[in-house]
């Protein structure tokens, strides 16, 4: 049998699980006070589905393959081609503006790309039928409540956020023509990884000259509101093109949130595919990849679905989310717990002891008990080997009076309890420690 | 753009999600009760892993497929692979019994089963590294809690339980031989769905003579523990053969499930697989396919992952199990809801809108305001068409009074709240209907 998952594949044992549960009941919980409702699609979709979002050759990234029917397939690499799929079947029964979330598995195969994994779970919220600037900041506000959720604060996160619309008038303002934005786009999007002589080469075999191409850079350059609003002032059609933005941190700041925004040009993201606000989520001190990125995509649904519905969404994986959390300290404990084990003196106890840990567990507390007699003291260190907080001991003795005896494990005390009380007595999370 | 999922794929909407995510939280909540810790492996596996324990001819019924670097691979039909090749890695640092349960989603794809589901979601419960027939009862338990969970009763949900050495005594005692013992048992599976006189040529094409034949017909129909016992003091070797179901039987009894069950040996299930107790739910009329299933594989980790470690585990689908939900009324209400829907009169209120909605969603509760500013009147249908439990309105008004207006929406009455007092008065769920 082979001992190993496939490369790239994770195994979650229950100790790692735990982090996977503590991130989707996070995420689940916060979308939920947004009023966003969760669905689902296939794991497995037809591969025209992503080629038809992003061209034939994003299928050497995939994990395609042709199924037993001959049909071409993919497993899903990301939500969207999905979503849309969905939203424009049922496009005219959805009430808008339709508040969704969905957290799949999302799958990737490129070839030598050893060591790296093929698959991540990733929150997908998504918001459409609402064109206006404060549909926008709702995103980003949930996205930085998950943040906040996990206790990250404005000194572990920061948001950057630039807007499709005001790179378009500054570039365009600063001498670009509409031929060339791609070129510029694409010097802007590697501006951090890469010597500005390159750029500057590049920018040149786009056609951009060097005048136009220092404009490029001081645009690139531009942080924070105010720097913004003034190079807006010096172009054609600034004030229109700043305006969502303004809006939407407007609406941030009146949520509180806007001590996490930093506006930064340099946010580029899929030029084929976002039309507006354009935002990602990194750690504060950028030793991570981006944590969360999304934006506005008004055209996609149309082009994909064939239903005009303005939308914006994000995407938010657990890799990275997680390794940000490990390393502030914020995960669960690694160590599964019940709240009470229950134990036997003889074997005449067994029945009782059957039947008290079933009405425990029907209370709602995590019982265990052992499954075959053994001594006292084996049960009890079973307990210890489980973190019980409560063992319950039942014996003869206790049984002839009603009563059975409770130990609190971490006091190291105990008391006897009325057999007929216990139950209601630990569901109420009454104190079980002796009262002297 | 594709329309449709593919043939034998399901899309969840969020109504129709609502009834998954109740289902996995009923699984996951009873689960725990018991001790159980969830894990998870990958939805693609390795070919070989399933093709190890069922024999290559088990790949015509796969999703399965070569890879992009030449590996047979498969999505995964069944967790048990996955679950042995997990336990066998780490056997040693496992506290036993290990008390494990996942919900994977899995994929079977046979040619020419037109209409038929290609993918369900199935929670696999398993107890490993214990012998003793508790450890059955501990299961049965578990499934049978998770029926009362969702509400079912035992004139719902019947257990049908039998024992692989309880037979196999019976059996051989009415005269069926070792080796006949495989056609004796797909006799005893085919019972209820076929003829009798062809199961009588179908045991004469096994060896199986028309007396011994009569012995398994009798032996199958045998229905109760008190028919079983008797039936076994006939048979060489039959108390010591029924111990362990008794005592299963026993422990269900005090744990006060009993009347769940029916000893029924008709329940076969896979001969090469299942050592010692079988069992499977089915809805009481049994109009449905089985909910759940289950046994003993006391030799399976030692066969494909070289731990010699007995072990015991259920499958329970999400499919059947829902078609009796919906059957009986016991599914949640297929409308989502929020608690609050925060209105502005004017557009200076919007800023105190989101404010609010902030605070509100801080506190937990979930809260939506529209996206642009709208007549209150087109606000509030909005509430409505939303199941708002609350309005809170905003206006310049009260603002200057430091007030803002609750409306209760169902009770259709409303009164003026402190700002500063509001969300702690909604989160604490204060009755929000005026005083008289």
């Amino acid at each position: 049998m082979p001992s190993q998952a496939l490369p790239g594949f994770r195994d979650f044992y229950p100790d790692e699980f735990l982090l996977r549960a503590h991130i989707f009941r996070v995420w689940r919980e916060v979308a939920a006070r947004y009023g966003f409702e969760e669905y689902d699609g296939p794991p497995l979709e037809p591969l025209e589905l992503y080629t038809a979002k992003s061209g034939p050759e994003i299928a050497g990234q995939l994990y395609g393959f042709v199924d037993k029917g001959g049909r071409e397939v993919s497993l899903r690499p990301e939500m969207t081609p999905t979503l849309a799929r969905m939203v424009a079947a049922r496009a005219n029964g959805l009430r808008k503006p339709i508040r969704w979330f969905s957290v799949p598995q999302l799958f990737r195969y490129e070839r030598h790309q050893r060591g790296r994994l093929r698959e991540h779970f990733q929150l997908n919220c998504d918001l459409i039928g609402e064109p206006g600037p404060e549909g926008d900041a709702e995103l980003i506000a949930l996205a930085v409540d998950i943040m906040r959720a996990f206790g990250l604060t404005e000194r572990d996160v920061r948001v950057r956020v630039s807007d499709r619309r005001v790179l378009n008038a500054l570039l365009l303002g600063g001498g670009v023509t509409e031929a060339q934005l791609p070129a510029a786009y694409a010097a802007v999007d590697k501006l951090e990884r890469s010597r500005r002589e390159e750029l500057t080469a590049q920018l040149a075999a786009g056609g951009i000259d060097a005048a136009a191409a220092d404009g490029v850079f001081e645009t690139a350059a531009i942080r924070g509101a105010p720097a913004l609003a003034a190079a807006l002032e010096g172009v054609p059609g600034g004030a229109e093109a700043g305006a969502p933005l303004r809006r939407t941190l407007a609406a941030l700041d009146a949520m509180g949130l806007g001590g996490f925004v930093d506006v930064d040009l340099t946010i580029v993201r899929g030029l084929a595919y976002y039309t507006g606000t354009v935002f990602e989520l990194f750690d504060a001190s950028r030793t991570l990849r981006a944590i969360c990125g999304g934006g506005r995509y008004d055209n996609l649904l149309l082009s994909l679905g064939g239903v005009d519905l303005p939308a914006l969404g994000f995407g938010m994986g657990d890799v990275v989310l997680g390794e940000l959390l490990k390393e502030r300290g914020l995960v669960p404990s690694g160590t599964a717990s019940i709240d009470v084990f229950v134990a036997a003196i003889t074997g005449d106890d067994v029945p009782h002891v059957l039947a008290l840990a079933h009405e425990l567990r029907d209370a709602g507390l995590r019982t265990e008990y052992a499954l075959n007699l053994q001594a006292v003291g084996k049960q009890l260190k079973l307990a210890d080997a489980r973190n019980a907080r409560i063992a319950v001991v039942i014996g003869p003795d206790d049984r002839a009076r009603g009563e059975v005896m409770v130990k609190d494990l971490a006091a190291k005390q105990q008391r006897a309890v009325p057999r007929a009380a216990v139950v209601a007595e630990l569901q109420t999370g009454i104190d079980t420690r002796p009262g002297t």
